[in-house]
């Protein structure tokens, strides 16, 4: 394997300009960040208190005061200084610059002599430091400030932040490379923040530290057992022997499942994948295909949602997928785009682009209102009023989006992730300009400009307009046929030439000298797909999805009334999506099948057979639900088979 | 409403002889009898310490020591005693009796000057005795002790320890009747204990006070909190705020649902109906049948298990009964037992006899292992190893019977109701004997000497010998007909009276002067019924139990493999009741249906059919489920359409 240029697109050189994104995109520079930036400050009545801003302040010795919050805070200050850099990217914003410029300076001044940030142990416990890796996120802040940092130079070519973080990855490297220090993160992030790094600044010693950081973890699997009897005190109450839970069990190269708290997880397969690509390093890889093919296809919810189990936020054992007492987080899903996005870099092959798909337009999109004002932590398959959110096992599962948390990690997470959506569009490398996600807008790339206009989740017709650089130029055009695709039609400038070019591991691969104004098109079938799952999976016994596109629907009391579970989808009945409705949830396509409500409303057990009446199922788009109060809601529909 | 004389038949009068019960009751007496005795005295190695006997031994003076156990550890003593005594009436044993005798030594000599007992108050904290009610259990345990002391009357005419209770009874009366201060039981039971003492004497003044305690609930709904404030301290973390808990949030004559703790529900329903049937308060049997009703017709699970939720092994809300989350206590069924026997004493109606045999034959013996030494707390109607006892939300639902509790409830509830099992078949009042359970034996009654030989549960074919008193005596005997019976036949000495004789509220009454040797013979159709849910309840869609007689059947793995959620019953295919084995789980009788594996093995989610074949299902008894190791159970199985 060779190894690959992995950097990414510049976000300042993509445009989104389509019909649901760009609502989406304005949702997160014009709402949520401003909101979320002043929840830092304090500035919001009524929430939790952050007092994330003040922290730095207070370590910077600008203020006086005491360390408030979560021990991580300082990463909620890292992931809005990163949304807001690719805020900055797409909506230039000179007060918005002025502001994060302005809490950079502050950062720069919480950062000690020796180049150690952390403003918990800066204000409170500055003898605890790095005593404490099991729990106390000093990395995991770290590598997301890193992040920041690297997105916050792109953005703007300011360096301040960048050159903070490099003083605390040397005072990192000096600890634990140099000095020899055994050691590794309680919770994964400091590898992708390297990384990030690495990929900004081409310094091959971040590279090294993060690989160090993978290669450790699990080399000694009572490590943080030993931290925990070492320092003789716990911060929190986490358990130093539940190894599967961040993931310290066996060294990464042997892991085959995708195990414990799935967040953690999902950082780390990312970072694994992103070092893969870059080093070439097979076995590597080969780990991140095995762990893959395990999540996806045996702990993944048809939403992209992953991490079944509240209890440590995390996998449990293949197959089981409850719909009601899911957890499902919304950074988990997030995570699994990253993760997706390294192996489709690494690979080129579009099943990776199919699940970075499935969970943007579902698990992810789902955690936010359609406001942008509330988020969800836990993405249910299923709520119930009176169980979900209210009885045990089942009150982590909130039937409505709740306001700012306290531990604040999904709403930044969902912010950044959109706000820099633009990079997950296309790839370019080596002459072939990928395609990887219909969306329309602009694309100034390294061979051409491609305007394209998108009907995408709605329809299936894309059109691109190539602009080569020069004016002509041979290239590789390489568009993404999502696997669900049926009778796709490819036409340039009115030519069809789908015949031409078949579709290899997910896409066309045009090959040909471009002129202006070339006019490619894509067309292809959003029929409605009735899915049904691996029997394996206890909880969807009997019982069908409906997608579309690479949007799951669900049924909502909304528009179906009360006792969802009775309504069953015709097995041989008709499935029509209506015509898009704009004042409706945002704007969405709702699908109307044929069903029935299968009933029995007298005794509690009785012999004999249910009632039964047609009813017309209205369906609509899983990532729209509990935006109309609290009703219930149901992914998975039982299927009538005729005769009941 | 007139009173009615609510007198138990005298166990003694009962012996129970037939192919099902005996060997239960055996090993009621031989083995879990003598067991637990060992446990209380600590003389088991490797289970949970019990301390119970030697925490009275402290508190007689009689050994040095601290007190050990829950605050309830009393009760153990008490219902052990209890069931000791219901054991010496079937089986006399002059050394179990001896035994007996001297714990009751011990507990005369724990007893305090004023009449109090209960040795964690006597030994730990004297001067809190009664200051916390809510969490303390010194009326919970006191009411057990007056049940162990009036069963240990009825079955030696030994009045010792109901001398120590009328001591308590007394005390109780003078703090709480006399004195006139507020205060009610934070876990029911001294109602019961109360009234089986005032069955036992005759004595006025226990009636008054069971009738204070009940009537004093939820009139103050802030007592416990108001308790809370008063007395500054908390012993266990419950909440005072939660009013539903222990049924104080409204006056139990208001109140209309069951909800909350369900043994405490169970408890103070039955003390409930026992004192309207005595008393003929209306109000108060409205109540309790309005309570009855939402409890058996939206509460309760198929085997009769009540209380769908751990947290606080309470009831949740109407239609709510998950079947793998399940709490469903064995206590919980035995608590409704006592509560059903009572209302069909009151009413004479046999639809509570059929919930007292659901519970039975279900909920209740699936609680004992059949080899008598280990005992279910939860009860679940859905077992999936790697998830079952395992994962949050699951963790209470063990897929084995463990061994001995340190809270340990169930099992003593198990022994005291098996062993008193023989009151439960008969009553007489007012020239009327009934017979409410068709167990085999002889019942020597007012009226007559009845031999019963039954081959129930597995047959629907009982016969009477009846011997009048005198020889020839006018009275009606009264034979209940099951609400599932079907074409039963009736025929007296060799002739048919079925016509002769209707069914009014499940029973046939047969009025003539019976004559020696008159012989009745029953016969009814043990046809397996295939039982659907009211589809409110969201667990059981699509799905159907197996049930014949009195007894719920379920799948295991031990017979019908792997993954039980794929088997589907054909919607009309066959069901076969097998041949009675006597060597299979203790002798059952197995159910064989036609069935079928609906299955998918290969991509998680996919599009298109399921594979399916023809399988024969093995349904075994609910009740003896986990007795051959971890395997998978379900009673709620699929039903195939058969177009899927």
């Amino acid at each position: 394997m060779k190894s690959k240029k992995m950097n990414k697109i510049d976000l300042k050189n993509i445009r989104i300009d389509d019909n649901f994104w760009v609502k989406r995109q304005s949702l997160i520079t014009d709402v949520v960040i401003p909101y979320q930036e002043a929840i830092l400050d304090d500035k919001v009545e009524g929430v939790e208190k952050s007092h994330a801003f003040a922290n730095f302040r207070i370590a910077a010795g600008l203020e006086d005061g005491e360390f408030y919050g979560m021990v991580f805070q300082d990463s909620d200050v890292a992931k809005w200084l990163e949304a807001a850099a690719y805020s900055l990217c797409i909506k230039p914003d000179e007060d918005l610059e002025k502001r994060a410029d302005n809490i950079i300076d502050i950062i720069e001044k919480a950062q000690q002599a020796d180049g150690y940030l952390n403003t918990y142990f800066t204000i409170k416990e500055p003898e605890k430091r790095w005593t404490n890796l099991h729990e106390c996120h000093e990395l995991y802040c770290a590598g997301h400030m890193m992040e920041a940092a690297a997105a916050y130079y792109e953005a703007t070519g300011k360096d301040k932040l960048l050159g903070v973080m490099e003083r605390m990855a040397d005072h990192i490297e000096n600890r634990f490379l140099a000095e020899k220090r055994e050691g590794i993160p309680g919770h994964q992030e400091v590898e992708i923040g390297l990384m990030r790094m690495y990929h900004v600044t081409g310094e091959n010693k971040y590279l090294k530290l993060a690989q160090h950081f993978i290669d450790e973890r699990g080399k000694n699997p009572q490590f943080f057992i030993e931290e925990t009897q070492k320092r003789g005190w716990k911060h929190e109450i986490m358990d130093p022997y539940n190894m599967k839970y961040n993931q310290s069990f066996a060294p990464v190269r042997n892991q085959k499942t995708a195990e414990g708290h799935s967040v953690r997880a999902v950082y780390m397969f990312t970072a694994m994948a992103d070092i893969a690509g870059v080093t070439g390093d097979e076995e590597l890889l080969k780990a991140c295909e095995a762990i893959w093919e395990n999540c996806v296809n045996k702990r993944m919810y048809i939403t992209g949602g992953i991490g079944s189990n509240a209890e440590g936020e995390a996998f449990t054992i293949d197959y089981d997928l409850p719909n009601d007492s899911v957890y499902a987080e919304t950074c988990a899903s997030v995570g699994l785009i990253f993760w997706a996005e390294k192996m489709l870099g690494i690979t080129g092959d579009g099943q990776y682009a199919d699940i970075m798909e499935r969970a943007l337009y579902n698990g992810v999109l789902s955690g936010m209102q359609l406001d942008g004002k509330r988020f969800f932590y836990v993405n249910p398959l299923e709520v119930n009023p009176g169980v979900s959110g209210e009885l045990f096992g089942y009150k982590h599962v909130l039937p409505q989006r709740p306001g700012w948390y306290q531990c604040a990690c999904c709403p930044p997470n969902v912010a950044r992730l959109i706000a820099s959506l633009g990079t997950y569009i296309w790839r370019e490398e080596e002459g072939i300009i990928y395609s990887d996600l219909h969306i329309g807008g602009t694309a100034e790339l390294e061979n051409a400009t491609i305007r394209t206009v998108s009907e995408f989740p709605w329809n299936g017709a894309v059109s691109y307009e190539i602009v080569p650089k020069g004016g002509k130029k041979e290239f590789t055009l390489a568009i993404r046929i999502p696997s669900y695709a049926e009778g796709h039609k490819l036409s340039l400038n009115g030519r069809d030439i789908t015949a031409q070019y078949g579709v290899h591991k997910g896409y066309c691969f045009i090959s040909r000298e471009w002129n202006v104004p070339d006019k490619l098109s894509l067309t292809f079938d959003m029929r409605i797909r009735k899915v049904h799952t691996n029997t394996a999976v206890r909880s969807n016994i009997g019982c069908a999805a409906l997608q579309r596109g690479p949007i799951v629907y669900c049924l909502e009391g909304a528009d179906n009334g009360e006792r969802l579970q009775e309504l069953h989808i015709l097995k041989k009945g008709a499935l029509k999506a209506e015509d898009y409705q704009e004042n409706l949830l945002g704007g969405i396509v709702p699908i109307k099948a044929q069903g029935s409500r299968i009933y029995a409303n007298g005794e509690l057990y009785f012999e004999g057979e249910f009632e039964r009446k047609e009813e017309m199922l209205t369906a609509i788009p899983y990532y729209a639900w509990g935006n109309r109060g609290l009703n219930q809601m149901k992914v998975w529909i039982h299927e009538d088979g005729g005769i009941l």
